[in-house]
């Protein structure tokens, strides 16, 4: 069996850590030259192959990919490009499989979220059809946390760890200063229609009274009067309230609370500003003294404070994808299968990807406290495990230091395709 | 020469390594027995002098008190309470000199800005007048970094480091995605009249195109075309723009940018809000995608990411209070004077309180960049060292561990204070 070239691409919002799936990749492909020659990465993900814009990672040294592992963002650029299906845009998938055969591509290995996997699926059944060799596995990687079939997304563990932090150091500020000054604090964080993310800060209180005291999920609509009452009660209970705010809340009537009125490519709607919207109306509503933060990509990219699980989940789910391609796999996905939670033992297995694309795991009820406001023990017991271990960068001049690739394409040699 | 007991209280916002001070005043007192007796903390700052709300530290074990060190917010409760000037304010005053008096404090110290400064000093001259016999000295702390005389204010690295790592974080995270998302990313950060913590983000940029790229100073009126035509030129020439502003930003007419319309205890207008102004300019006037992030308390008790230099310096002038007022040393503030640069070495002398109080140490004219969206090479020369090293708290079950005192306060003996 002779090497063929293997093509990796980023796709999505990137994450804290999956340049430690792409550097298991790469990593992973170094050790098998009888099988695999080059790993070509698509430059700002799958638009790079449509473009024909491949990065030769193999100009890239040892060193450097070592250093992905510890690197946040996307090394070799991401994008948010959703295939259309394949009977609207047989063309995108065409000229895929055309780059791949000019390249002699035998491994598609895409790193993404659930729209990622749809393509991915698509992209082998495309290869299949077409008689057209090809061993497509797909990565996750998502900081929601909304792929089936994997005990977590590799991203997600490490946002869990900075919101759980920044709530515990935040909610001892607060909570110092709330005799004279504020008394409700808002943290907004991501999480469009699954309340992972909002669900984890709660690891940050380990006893009665501690950040955060409330948690506004996107599973539960939001109830403004109870929310308010919830806020009056810890305030007089406990001094101040701290409030974790997803930035998915959906009012009574199903809507987003904050809608920026902007669709990204995928077609979801850009939110932002729940959290100064929820802190307004304490202050409006109570009086009392408010701040709000907003995390943002602080949280995602938050690399400095990611969780030593995830980032080795990460780098597990990239080995096994190449290991999968060199087994024979297609059209799977590297899984995360929880053995036992305490102490957490997992292991990888391939998931079929038609049975991970396009369904989104929301948080189950059981997770969700009775009173909507909180998790459960049993969540606990499932996020706790997530954000064990620290595994920080190298650092020089006081700051954390990451790798920057040379990102080198290779020279092209079909005719330019319009997107 | 009996022992006579200390009194510490923490004022105004606090920081990520205020209790370090704390821990530094605690165990050099607990050193000098013959000379010092209790440590009595004020509960929620100088309000707990008035009310005779002391918490007698001594009841803290060795190892909660070295905890301290690593622990952020204030572990005593802080306030904003500003005491008003001795003619329109002796009440206070006297009671402040009643309660020292009743537990036999001859050594004051008080940790906070320059607010606190101003009244650490009417205290001192109170109890002259008094005749009571009390040291009174104020121990440096800001995120501001506004204090005069001290090459920097404990509180102030910590947060530079924070938000520098963190742009350089969202920065990577941005420049993989500009292709088809996010553009145009504004963090918001701290520093309401001096620019100091806006300027410390641009540590995070070592190279040409590296986020930030844009600083907007509160020192610098907000100039909308130039700012935008700034933005354009740089998603141009990167990709991609990432601006930091201060939550302090004025317009051209001298107004706060963003208003929350509410002031706190000192006076001082709440702001926020001004990053998704910003924000929101970009995308109306340039139709550039765009996300902001507003780091608020998170920043300003990020200890997990606290500057190894800041917490050494928070507990050197906290050390050096308490030697200051061994030596007989009063209406003084230990100071951090800079021998060099690079190696960053310094040393500890004492500044007159007098110079101190209500002195704000702005930006200077030459560490702001021509353009006045950066700063210079002096600027940097000056802020690189307050960041360097790394003092991780410890971690238990993937979350800092941090310290909660029992703070157990003495018996009153004094008949109760109306505020």
């Amino acid at each position: 069996m002779r090497a063929r070239n293997a093509f990796y691409a980023q796709s999505g919002g990137v994450t804290a850590v999956i340049n430690a799936s792409a550097c298991a990749v790469i990593e992973t492909a170094r050790q098998h030259p009888e099988r695999i020659g080059k790993v070509l990465a698509g430059r700002d993900g799958i638009i790079g192959a449509l473009n024909e814009d491949l990065i030769d990672t193999s100009r890239e040294s040892a060193a450097a990919i070592a250093a992905l592992r510890h690197t946040p963002g996307g090394a070799f650029g991401s994008c948010r490009y959703k295939l259309k299906g394949l009977e609207q845009n047989r063309r995108e998938y065409e000229r895929l499989i055309e780059v791949f055969r000019a390249h002699d591509i035998g491994y598609f290995f895409y790193n993404g979220g659930g729209d990622s996997a749809d393509t991915c699926l698509k992209v082998a059944q495309m290869a299949q059809a077409s008689g057209y060799p090809l061993q497509a596995i797909h990565i996750p990687k998502t900081v929601d946390n909304d792929l089936p079939l994997t005990d977590t997304c590799p991203g997600f563990g490490s946002v869990a760890k900075y919101v759980a932090t920044s709530m515990r150091e935040a909610g001892l500020d607060v909570a110092s200063m709330a005799r004279t000054s504020t008394k409700v604090f808002v943290m907004e964080v991501m999480g469009r229609h699954a309340g992972w993310i909002t669900a984890a800060c709660a690891l940050a209180a380990e006893n009665e009274g501690e950040a955060p005291h409330i948690l506004l999920l996107p599973e539960v609509r939001f109830d403004e009067t109870r929310f308010l009452e919830r806020v009056k009660e810890c305030v007089t209970r406990y001094g101040f309230c701290a409030v974790a705010v997803s930035e998915g809340l959906l009012a009574s009537d199903g809507r987003f609370l904050a809608e920026a009125g902007t669709v990204d490519a995928f077609g979801h709607a850009q939110l932002g500003g729940v959290g100064p919207h929820i802190a307004g109306l304490v202050k409006q509503r109570l009086g009392y003294k408010f701040h709000w933060a907003v995390a943002d990509y602080l949280q995602r990219a938050a690399r400095h404070i990611a969780s030593k699980t995830d980032v080795e989940q990460a780098f597990a789910v990239g080995r096994a994808a190449v290991e999968m391609a060199l087994s024979g796999k297609n059209a799977v996905m590297p899984a995360i299968r929880r053995l036992s939670d305490a102490p957490y033992q997992w292991d990888i297995i391939a998931a079929p990807l038609d049975q991970v694309a396009n369904v989104e795991r929301k948080m189950p009820q059981e997770f969700i406290a009775a009173d909507g406001f909180g998790i459960t023990a049993e969540a606990r017991r499932y996020l706790a495990p997530l954000i064990q271990g620290e595994d920080f960068p190298p650092f020089r001049d006081g700051l954390p230091v990451y790798v920057r690739l040379r990102n080198e394409t290779i020279k092209k040699g079909l005719p330019q395709f319009v997107i």
